[in-house]
């Protein structure tokens, strides 16, 4: 059983975020990102992986703010849109720093990013390497192969990449097709917490990579994605075991190393954000039950669509003493039977709290404000304020 | 194995909207909604059940168009949030016809409604109550108790209500605060198609209703929540069907026939609406795979976010004749692996669809728009136009 605890992997940060809500004081529900501790876990991932590119995943938190702070730092972008194209360049980010790492894209989309200077795309189907050759011919592709990673906290699926034999057909091709090969791409799904995971997929990419080079088509990169994780309720492993990880397989699969580009999202804002929420209603559903249920002013469609089956365990802190406690079911505020966000994972809150009192959401800040639903309910979505 | 199907529920404003969509050709995606087909459900739904007061459920459809048209018919609204109640003021509807049915409220939030002229409240807790009692003094409510609804196909869980017998403890309680009891309220769960499922709810209303006039406390109505099913791949019975099912249990479970109020959204709006969308892509995962992944502009985080679990399994319709065609899974634009729309319900499309041609998701003119993400990987909130 978890008990309430304060921020441990970023108590730095985490105080400096609450002296800041205490003292504002900020209409709730809302996002508060220091973009200190973005510019700190950018240069720690490059730290970790100096031979790596860094193409920060746009998605993860596409504040205009935090692409600015990144832009200046030097980061690349990794984009899954036009309008994510729009946001990094509108920011300051060169066009040459951005990577369109979507594979499923609209040809009208493709034409538009190549025109406004993009010229890095990853693929994963006949269909979309056809429209890359026809409307960004000569640019910078990687062909995005399907890696089993059943260890992710958000595991992909079968969506994105296709089988490994296939991408050695696809890469072969768009060498034919006039694009500039740059070579395999995998990802090992969203909040992974195992280091082992990279190895098969790197395996795979040197199988693919031999492969081209023994039909004449020489590869220079290995874009590994993302998935670095965050410490949300239970700690991740460090940067460094994964950085070890992947440079030890790196060595043994690859006779020449590849440039290294990695697309982290997560690990770069996740604990650069908290959310502070208020109380709406804490009561029980009988005279008699254990349980109460504390409804807060923030769920899943105003900002934590990554509790959708509870997948991430979110830090929690009250400003009562975290005990005694109790356990609870956290449900969000909307008139939606879905809006529940902990009810299997078991959470204790303080016996004292009550309607009114706040409850920060620690670790917040990537997946969040960007998900919110335009109106559900009629609830406004998520606002982000900014420090640093 | 289901086939594609054209409209079969509602073939006549299918065809128009149908034909509004291919002579404007709008940017996709977006959502089309025939206000004559959410007047024509409204008067159906007065048709089935003349009794019943009908407050439509505003989190349904919240499109001002749509509850304009609804205010100018003569319906009352259930509202979730002080966001719905100033939209449903803007659009001509009297404070009077106003229910606030979420009994997850903040004490402000209470009392800006009764301020603005609320006068009805539904709650399920001690709080929620006590809060009443100071912010909206003399006001009617119900309270909400909990139903097992296991045929709901999207359960509610034990979010909303408490055991019937805290309801009549509640109820109690309530007069003696100086509320005016109106009854008790119960929601079978969201797009209900069996109609069985109205009469455990009734009879447990039933018995509370006898329990307080043992107490002395006089109740005047039955609240009877919404659930009316919608018609989408799977045909849902009749309203009349439910209407029966409703009267027999109330002449059966009261001496004394209750006003009856129910908050229809899905029944109203659902049939009034088509999404139309593009394919992006349509690719295989290896060059042996028998099905097809067919990617729309369109996703759980766009508009389609009740194909969660795959809930609802909407309508498709194509330009290509439905035949020959083969399995396919469908997923959204994003790069999101949960962003898969289907892939354990069994679908088929034609063999001829391409990237570039549209799909029409039926019936879809509930629980979509206002679901839509503020921003999901750049890709903005699914736009509504309007017919009628």
């Amino acid at each position: 059983m978890h008990a309430v605890l304060d921020s441990v992997a970023s108590p730095g940060q985490s105080t400096r975020l609450r002296a800041f809500l205490d003292e504002r004081a900020p209409a709730t529900p809302c996002l508060v990102v220091d973009l200190d501790v973005v510019r700190t876990n950018y240069h720690a991932m490059r730290a970790a992986l100096p031979e790596a590119t860094i193409f920060y995943a746009v998605k993860a938190n596409p504040a205009p703010e935090v692409v600015a702070a990144l832009a200046a730092e030097g980061s690349s972008f990794d984009v899954a849109s036009t309008g994510e194209i729009d946001l990094c360049l509108a920011q300051g980010a060169d066009p040459e720093s951005l990577s369109y790492g979507n594979p499923i894209k609209k040809a009208a989309d493709i034409a538009y990013a190549y025109r406004r200077g993009v010229r890095r795309y990853t693929f994963d189907s006949d269909g979309d390497l056809a429209n890359l050759a026809e409307h960004a011919p000569g640019s910078r592709v990687w062909c995005r192969f399907l890696v089993d990673a059943p260890q992710s906290g958000t595991p992909f699926g079968k969506k994105f990449g296709c089988a490994p034999e296939m991408a050695l057909r696809l890469l072969a091709r768009a060498a034919d097709l006039g694009l500039v090969v740059d070579g395999a791409c995998f990802h090992v799904g969203s909040q992974h917490t195992d280091a082992a995971a990279w190895t098969s997929g790197i395996a795979e990419a040197g199988r693919i990579a031999r492969g081209l080079a023994e039909a004449g088509v020489a590869t220079r990169s290995l874009n590994l994605g993302g998935g670095f994780p965050a410490s949300y309720r239970d700690a991740a492993p460090p940067l460094a075991v994964h950085a070890e990880a992947i440079r030890t397989a790196v060595a043994e699969h690859f006779d020449t190393a590849p440039e290294l580009v990695v697309e982290p999202g997560r690990a770069i804002v996740a604990t650069a954000g908290v959310i502070r929420a208020e109380v709406v209603l804490v009561s029980r559903k009988s005279d008699h039950d254990e349980h109460r249920w504390v409804y807060l002013d923030i769920g899943r469609y105003s900002g934590l669509a990554e509790t959708e089956n509870e997948y991430i365990a979110y830090r929690l802190r009250t400003a009562h003493p975290p005990t005694p406690d109790g356990p609870v079911i956290i449900a969000g505020p909307t008139c939606d039977g879905d809006d529940v966000i902990y009810q299997n994972t078991p959470y204790r809150l303080p016996t004292a709290l009550r309607a009114g009192d706040h409850v920060d959401i620690l670790d917040a800040g990537a997946y969040t404000a960007s998900y919110s639903s335009v109106s559900f309910n009629g609830f406004p979505p998520l606002p982000t304020l900014f420090v640093g």
